[in-house]
């Protein structure tokens, strides 16, 4: 099959990848559309970090980067076929989401991020029959696919766990600060005040529902959460990602904030611990979503309780996904853009 | 009076400092015993920066290191004389504990970190009447000085609001770690774990309520942490307070743990955010205690139900309150030496 692959840290376009083959409780499925995301962007950038975090949280798998990997793991796809002894649950052709996981034996990998079962671009991949998620409604392969991205925001919102008496301010509306500001819109969490430097972003996360847009430029966003947290309980989602972001937030949150560390920041950090101590401020860090808030990311995507339309800046195929991540870097150029293998 | 003073970031005895004078609402007292407290060498160690940092985080008050400071905010004291207009609502001579505020009209100041208000380093303070406990059951004005201390403690632990499926880890057992594990078992809190490399601090542990120590140079807390929390939740408490022990903690906590931090960190520190999301790991900052919790740890100790006096290693008058800061710099040496403005 075709296929993008990471090999030697850079991306080539691969003619003649392996195609998957799916064992016993395995699919067989092609890739119809798959997001990419900023951590793919860091994981190109950063790959031996990636790897020796990995292997420093005691990672159950971790990527051998002398082998190729296919990344990809926001994906929508259908059903070409079943592994052996596996009952055909869903007929062939069937759209299916499913979280980047694939359990064979004792093995668990993330999709994505593997040597062994490739990833969204990459014209086919295996997933687990038990995992996989009919697309519902006559929902599009394109707007089924941000089920992953969107999830993430739904459990960073969860575990936060708030209520009517939070006041949400959300700093960075790239694809991570969108899907937070959707699931507080989901949930009825707000006014969400959101910040970025982008006008770009700004007028996404105003699309997605947050009611204060910021311009750190122009103000203080953090002055508007004091305003706004004032007889409430102040709650920061912090979805940069980049060092110097955590001491940022520590310096501007209200006394007795929550923060909650949604942006995947893969270098060292500086903070200074007595900014947190003074106002015994919290943090929450998160990780990815549970299955059942992945299914319930879907539903209400399907159910247009999610408007995700608006965050799909651009589509490609595979010649053009390394052109993409180039373009990916412009913090005002795009929010999504969608791989379909299958195009020209 | 005489006082033990900073000036120009040095300790030095004044045989002639200016006496207290309390205002309307305000009480004369006379110190009893105050212990010297971890912040007050990190005070003295790191002036500029504390000072930098209280500005910073916007602090109500903020020392002027011009001018001279009375440290000592963990006393007991007898009551001299009252302000003008004030109800003399406690006979004179009565034994007293505070939190160490201030309030004077608009101005709110801590009690030992004030240019204007002396602490317990000083043969007399004044203090907000309205703040005074009277010291119940006969209670030694010694075992009393105390309460601040383990407030800190209390406080920590309530912050973390603990169930009976939780199972802590302290890590650092100065005085500060002693607090904690003191108001774990006085909350029923346990099996406690507790680390110092100190046998001198690790016996003092096993006093005041650890089940189980560990010298992490013959072994990992975080491995026996780990055994214990099998289907349980980890709670850690930061109790050391230098660079390098959130990241060590980061390193070592079992995924889904909190850590509540309780030493109090004067420099910047480098952390590692990866290690933290790969675990989504939770990290409240706590600082101090709420006057309900204070006034709760005086009558725990009154009642018997937290067993300070083994934390009292050492007792010096004013002249000696230098040697005193030398001494508490080895953390082999001493848990809490207190200063008794009379002693010769």
């Amino acid at each position: 099959m075709r296929a993008v692959a990471m090999r030697d840290k850079k991306l080539v376009v691969v003619d003649s990848f392996p195609d998957p083959v799916p064992q016993q409780g395995e699919v067989l499925v092609r890739t119809l559309a798959c997001g990419i995301c900023g951590s793919d962007l860091h994981a190109l950038k950063h790959a031996e970090r990636l790897v020796a975090n990995s292997k420093e949280a005691g990672a159950p798998f971790v990527m051998d980067l002398a082998r190729d990997i296919v990344m990809g793991h926001e994906f929508c796809a259908e059903v070409l076929d079943y592994g052996p002894n596996t009952p055909k649950r869903l007929p062939t052709g069937t759209q299916v989401c499913s979280i980047p996981m694939l359990a064979r034996g004792v093995r668990i990998e993330t999709v994505g991020y593997s040597n062994d079962f490739p990833g969204g671009y990459g014209e086919r991949m295996i997933l687990n029959d038990a995992l996989l998620l009919p697309v519902p409604n006559g929902l599009s392969a394109e707007h089924a696919a941000l089920t992953e991205p969107m999830a993430v925001g739904l459990h960073a919102v969860l575990k936060a766990n708030l209520g009517s008496n939070d006041a949400p301010l959300v700093v960075g509306c790239g694809p991570v600060g969108l899907a937070v500001i959707a699931a507080l819109k989901l949930r009825g969490i707000g006014p969400i005040i959101a910040a970025d430097f982008s006008p770009m972003r700004r007028k996404l996360a105003e699309r997605l529902g947050a009611d204060q847009l910021v311009d750190p430029r122009a103000g203080s966003a953090y002055a508007e959460l004091a305003t706004a947290a004032a007889g409430r309980s102040a709650v920061i989602f912090e979805c940069v990602g980049v060092p110097g972001m955590l001491q940022e937030i520590l310096r501007g949150a209200p006394i007795g904030a929550r923060v909650v560390v949604v942006g995947v920041c893969m270098e060292d950090d500086l903070i200074r611990p007595m900014l947190a101590i003074s106002k015994e401020i919290a943090l929450q860090f998160v990780l990815g979503y549970l299955p059942n808030e992945f299914a319930d990311t879907l539903t209400a995507i399907a159910d247009g309780k999610i408007d995700v339309a608006a965050l799909i800046t651009g589509r490609v195929g595979l010649d053009r996904v390394p052109w993409a991540f180039e373009e990916l870097g412009k913090p005002d150029a795009h929010a999504k853009i969608l791989v379909a293998p299958a195009r020209a």
